[in-house]
């Protein structure tokens, strides 16, 4: 048994979505499809007074940190809580901007339910452990369906929503290069408590479309399609989207995020100066244990 | 569109197993629990003439080699047939030894599926490649469980049998080191087409037991409990399992072949100059398009 551990969750962008909020947050969910990203988040955790990080905390909460800053994670906190494993250290470190539709507090959540159950022992299975991040997940209102998503790696279709055993996913066969430009962030929290019932009905209809032809192109096709009905689209996305098109390329807004994605480099091709990654093809992943190791 | 595609399949051990037929080839499988290997088959799909082998063949069946020489492989014919790929060209090389457990058969069929899904354009999603994988391989009576682990990847708990949408899938969160070494073969389809009944309940109890525990020191145990009360354990097998017990460490039968594995460095610290790889986190994976061109 180690004392440390640690996962890498990919990073994932929601193209379009429908919401199916439930009473058991590990029933509601969403349906819907995105990207895993190779740009994800690494979190590390040690037991108690193991990991030492650079700043002190009295919240009484756990030790969380990102990028280096201290940082309450709703989900987070109750995935350590379900583990007893709440004096945990957390350290997360990430590439991708929060609250701009990549799924970081999902994939921290994940990174630390999967690094937690290895660093204390709890012997929990794969599904379990995703369950519980959903569930956090679902219950801080900060996501629906990044944490399954994550879990699988890949294109992932959101056919069902919920945590495993309730949900049930697909996937899009291919590995493109990806391109974003994130302009900042749109509250998730807020959208998902207004009325969404347009929101639901446009991702219902992209969903069925994209399940007879579950290509690429299709995606950035219809999630293009699903944020203007859907009554998302910023006006920066909207300009990118243009230019891109513009130029014979095709892009889409990040749900929930002032952020444009697209594939190749319809991005670049039409002069903007993106972030570039890929599909990464793999779920969240404990990581070999000599990659685990803290650098102190 | 390519003409041409890749795909890579990770190498499938399975520990230990219950069968479970049905008349439908998707409702059809195994439970049990294994490992994904990063030791697995590379897959290459070309359309009609544009991939040359070696060889010429004259069977009016599809053009497969693997590893340079020619091969029938049922489940890839009848996955090259449902995609209406009889033409295709399929080149497969891996370091891993067929017949031995490895589920080198089932890759072949997925990496088939996925690479020709992509060269002919047929717009399947990764659930139906799978499913159609998995039922070509059940059908021809080489696997009932490779094929959806292999899509899967780390280290699968078969839970319910079936291709997606009847199967249902857990996995252990872990990332260990694997050694193991290959003596030759066992006839999975004598073993399949035999009386079940004493595999099947022996099967039933090791996925019980892993449940409660699910970790990678129980899953060799299990599976090398199974072996003995299935009374599949080949001799060389046990003896390896002896000596690497005598050093205190712990190793299993691959189901089916003449095979044994552990974890980290079990065989090698009791003499045994064992293949090495690690656990696969990753199912099977179309090439991104730069990796799969064909070096002629």
């Amino acid at each position: 048994m180690s004392d440390e551990a640690a996962a890498f969750v990919p990073g994932h962008v929601t193209g379009f979505f429908s919401a199916h909020p439930d009473e058991d947050p590990s029933v509601a969910g969403s349906r819907g499809a995105g990207i895993a990203l190779s740009h994800g988040v690494n979190v590390r955790v040690g037991r108690g007074d193991d990991v030492r990080n650079d700043t002190d905390t009295d919240t009484g909460g756990p030790d969380v940190t990102l990028n280096g800053e201290p940082i309450d994670v709703a989900p987070v906190a109750a995935v350590l809580d379900d583990l007893d494993a709440a004096d945990a250290r957390v350290v997360a470190e990430t590439p991708l901007p929060l609250g701009a539709g990549f799924g970081v507090s999902g994939a921290m959540a994940l990174g630390a339910a999967y690094a937690a159950n290895a660093a204390y022992d709890r012997h929990r299975s794969e599904n379990e452990l995703v369950e519980l991040a959903h569930a956090a997940e679902v219950e801080a209102g900060t996501g629906l369906g990044d944490v399954v998503a994550q879990a699988r790696g890949g294109l992932p279709i959101r056919l069902e929503p919920g945590a495993p055993g309730h949900g049930r996913l697909d996937g899009i066969p291919a590995s493109p290069r990806v391109e974003y430009v994130s302009f900042g962030s749109v509250s998730t929290e807020e959208v998902l408590s207004g009325d969404t019932r347009a929101l639901t009905a446009a991702g219902e209809r992209a969903l069925s479309d994209l399940r007879a032809e579950p290509t690429t192109d299709r995606l950035v096709e219809l999630s293009r399609r699903f944020a203007r009905e859907a009554d998302l689209l910023t006006d920066r996305v909207d300009d990118a989207v243009e230019a891109v098109r513009a130029e014979g390329g095709d892009a889409a807004m990040a749900m929930l995020g002032d952020t444009v994605f697209a594939f190749g480099d319809d991005l670049s091709a039409a002069g903007y100066d993106p972030e570039v990654c890929s599909v990464h093809p793999t779920g969240a992943t404990l990581r070999p244990p000599d990659v685990s190791r803290f650098e102190r």
